[in-house]
């Protein structure tokens, strides 16, 4: 029994090593287009940033290691088709540049995806990068590197992993503006939360132009000038920072079912339509628990743990994995922002009916030493109690704390629920009303 | 409609608030015996450590901010006796040196606890202490500042709050013994979690005598040794941290039903059997969610807790108070330690089938600077999954996690529900793999 994974940086790998310890008679073999496999891809912001000391540290296990385990895994291996009848696959590899054919029992596709490049006059010049892979960082620091101090950076999106870079661009010396086309940053979260991160930026320097497009790029051979429905502005580097869309072309060429966002369909084995054919990771679309719907949310987290369902599923066990309620966590600056479950926006946008609390509660205790307010939203149905959603910005330590809301969100937990809560209370901790509770109860009595 | 209530620190002034809030025509007077109303005990030993410049910062509201919502509340003042039959208090004003009489229609005791002192030779001699009020912490610094740096502490009790002592003694200068008669720290905590708080401790200097008892203390007017099982142990200070009882002896004399600890029954509308009677804080037993048991666990947020609730239902509401799940927290130097429903110790006491899973993880991605251990021992049912509970040991800000246990606790989690949560991951926050999921895949496949 063999199996071919397809993608060898995160849920490629973490269902290699679980497939393989469920039935270690199972043949592995992974292939990896880019030149570096099983890494964490959501620390590359802080290499660029200098808080982390090279790429080499993101790397969770080597090629050596997995071969210890009985796996084979390929980077620069790239699959260039399937064909399903026959149960093969053809693979080329651009080291060597031979082609060759890989046959399989079972079929794991961890393709992940692709940042989205907007269709803009001057793409092609040089400076202007993403953020997704090994090699997608090398290139950020080798430009950042090159770059005298004080030369300007435009990072194009104010989503997680724009802020997350224009703060490993401030940390590097540059200055730094952020264009984003929506009326707040990060996303639906909610614009009191939004807000939060606006001013942290600007705090620290950072240039935060809402409601703005780009609409292109002008230099000679590298960028000089970004062009926007505001004006013009001076940058040696931008970043490309607009989400990403599921590389799902390959396995949409062979039959797979993907949905309206491209993604593939799976069960909760993590199954495609197609018998023993497998799909996890940024590439598939999740059940959302508090929507009830389909979501597509590629997170690092997410990838992992279906790798684990996926192996052991392919191992001939049995594993199930049950979807996400949408919990997201990123750093800016100094501050922490946190959601899980549905924002006041999303359930807006789906047409629920929602109400909201917002407070605003020290995070230890108010007397005790560092004392830093945390801003707690909480998002819910009125008529039931029932809790939608919930988003914070405060402490980067405080925020983790919206993994409680997380929890009761998988069991459509309630405010009174919530307001119940035996939490863990010591002033450097908490203080005796957690914000949890405090926003819980406020909610309660509005 | 009058309600008179018996107690100033933290259940009692919550419950004023919020009957006052709840039904504005209510009269409201508060006596507390002490002299001081309305502060966060659990803050003292803070101000004694120094981290908290002074007692003052301690107190959450005062007699002021009541009189401007309406509300007596008076310091100072002792309830003698209760003459239940005609609704009225006997009261001694200490300021004064008078006693009168006050009615009531609704009666709170909100008396607290008392810290047991032992009965044992020298317990008389001076700079022999317990910590429970704001008296007692001002006497404790007032020792500790006639102190010579380098001078003797010895702490007797290897709980919480001694342990907190501990610290704050040797922050103060003092070199410092804790004596603790069990054969590990932290009360019921496992062995594994409560040797990680000894090594901190000896690691900052602190001896830890294990297994010893103190059978006496001599001194010359003031103490200078104290006796133990295991020798004589020089003290220019003693530090009594042996727990508390509660006060109930008041409400037991009108016919209060009290349990075998001594602490009041009290149904979850916080009522004693006496209509009109209601108790909260550290006079009262609490429901256990995990064990359904009865349990003395006083504690300052369980108190403010019961104080909104019972005061919700003095005013004419209706509130709930469903009990607690056990969850504790408490620092110790640079660690923090934290412990919700059972541990295996308990379980083993309470008779309960109990197994159980320690892990130690990064607590934020591996390769992100100043990741630390994190200890997590969860306890389980084998049978069914069921957690019964879970112990931490690590970073301050990262045991707070427990939270997200205690909130599966109050609604019967298992294993596979916690192993299913979609919690916040980014680099600065977590690994990839939450500890807490770490741990239950762990017990899983064991």
């Amino acid at each position: 029994m063999k199996l071919v994974v397809i993608g060898g940086v995160a849920g490629g790998p973490s269902a290699t090593a679980k497939a393989k310890r469920v039935n270690p008679d199972l043949e592995v073999v992974a292939f990896e287009k880019g030149g570096f496999i099983s890494y964490a891809a959501c620390g590359l912001p802080y290499v660029v940033s200098g808080d982390i000391p090279s790429l080499d540290a993101l790397v969770a296990r080597t090629p050596k290691q997995f071969a210890d385990q009985g796996i084979t895994i390929k980077p620069r291996h790239e699959v260039l088709n399937v064909d399903y009848a026959n149960r093969q696959v053809r693979v080329f590899n651009h080291l060597g540049h031979t082609e060759f054919t890989e046959s399989f029992d079972r079929l794991l596709i961890a393709t992940g995806a692709t940042p989205t490049h907007p269709n803009l006059p001057g793409l092609a010049l040089g400076n202007i990068f993403t953020l997704r892979s090994m090699e997608d960082g090398r290139a950020i620091l080798e430009a950042v590197n090159a770059l005298p101090s004080g030369a300007r950076a435009v990072v194009v999106g104010g989503g997680y992993i724009g802020l997350e870079m224009a703060e490993a661009f401030v940390k590097r010396g540059l200055r730094v503006t952020v264009v984003e086309q929506l009326p707040r940053l990060l996303g639906n979260v909610d614009r009191e939360i939004a807000d939060i991160a606006k001013n942290e930026l600007e705090r620290h320097g950072v240039e935060v132009l809402l409601e703005s497009r780009v609409t292109g790029f002008s230099g000679d051979g590298r960028v000089e000038k970004v062009l926007t429905t505001h004006g013009e502005l001076e940058a040696s580097l931008v970043l490309l920072a607009l989400g990403v869309h599921p590389n799902s072309k390959l396995a949409a060429s062979f039959g797979v079912d993907t949905l309206p966002t491209g993604a593939i369909a799976v069960n909760d084995r993590l199954e495609t339509n197609l018998e023993g054919v497998y799909a996890v990771g940024d590439v598939v679309e999740v059940h959302h628990l508090v929507s009830g719907r389909h979501a597509y949310i590629p997170l690092g987290d997410t990838a992992n743990k279906q790798g684990r369902v996926a192996g052991v599923n392919i191992g001939g066990g049995s594993a199930h994995f049950p979807g996400v309620v949408g919990t997201a966590v990123s750093k800016v600056f100094d501050l922490g922002f946190a959601v899980t479950g549905l924002t006041e926006l999303d359930a807006v946008y789906m047409g629920l009916e929602a109400r909201s609390t917002l407070i605003q509660a020290p995070d230890v205790a108010s007397y005790y030493p560092g004392a830093t307010p945390l801003s707690v939203k909480l998002v819910y149905e009125p008529s039931s109690g029932r809790l939608l959603g919930a988003q914070m910005a405060g402490r980067v330590g405080a925020v983790k704390r919206i993994d409680v809301i997380a929890a009761l969100l998988h069991r459509r937990g309630t405010l009174e629920e919530l307001s119940d809560l035996d939490l863990a209370y010591a002033p450097p901790f908490s203080a005796v009303w957690d914000p949890l509770l405090i926003a819980a109860n406020q909610a309660l009595s509005s």
